[in-house]
């Protein structure tokens, strides 16, 4: 069984932490057919941690996890942060699959979006 | 004439604020039939600031200036820092008028990418 997690930094705004909740909430509809459960998480200043939503994965029988990280650029939390706090969860779970994806600054489709943000609003 | 500004929050690490660059130069070649000018600039940390890349693109003769956020979340970056310096800027330079698009965030094609990258890679 397959789950999905959409890890953002996370921050000391409600209202930002609350929109990447949504943002997974959205995501979740778009691909349930692939992935039995789709949760948020944030690297800090927010909860859930990274820790907790790969736990609370677990525990609803996910066997195969893809860590997606809703960062646009590659810093050290996408290089680095993120990365650590997956394998450290690894060697506690060897039964369970893991899996980074590209971070989504990194898709090309990222300059579809922002030329159709530059068309409308000209 | 129309020019776009596309601003990054900007970074220690010249590789994150190279991949900015690289955007924007990916996002000029989509836009320039709308677009006479697209370049990028960083609120911190990092140069071009806002301020020299409304003026640059003052001084190639735009007349109309789009600023794009890049960010992903709204927090106090997008609603109140880049706001400030664009009115203060707006302010110096009445004869051009200047807009902000919304947040990269904001929009909802957002999930398409998310969900495409996520099929991908599970």
């Amino acid at each position: 069984m397959k789950g999905l997690l959409l890890v953002a930094h996370g921050s000391r705004r409600a209202q930002s932490n609350e929109e990447v909740a949504l943002v997974a909430k959205a995501l979740k509809i778009r691909v349930h057919d692939q992935y039995a459960y789709t949760a948020h998480a944030f690297l800090e200043l927010a909860e859930p941690s990274i820790s907790q939503g790969i736990d609370a994965l677990i525990n609803q029988g996910v066997t195969h996890i893809t860590i997606l990280p809703y960062f646009l650029s590659a810093g050290r939390h996408v290089y680095e942060d993120v990365p650590e706090i997956v394998q450290s969860k690894q060697k506690l779970h060897p039964e369970v699959h893991i899996t980074i994806a590209p971070y989504l600054g990194e898709a090309s489709e990222i300059i579809d979006v922002l030329a159709a943000i530059s068309n409308t609003t000209q």
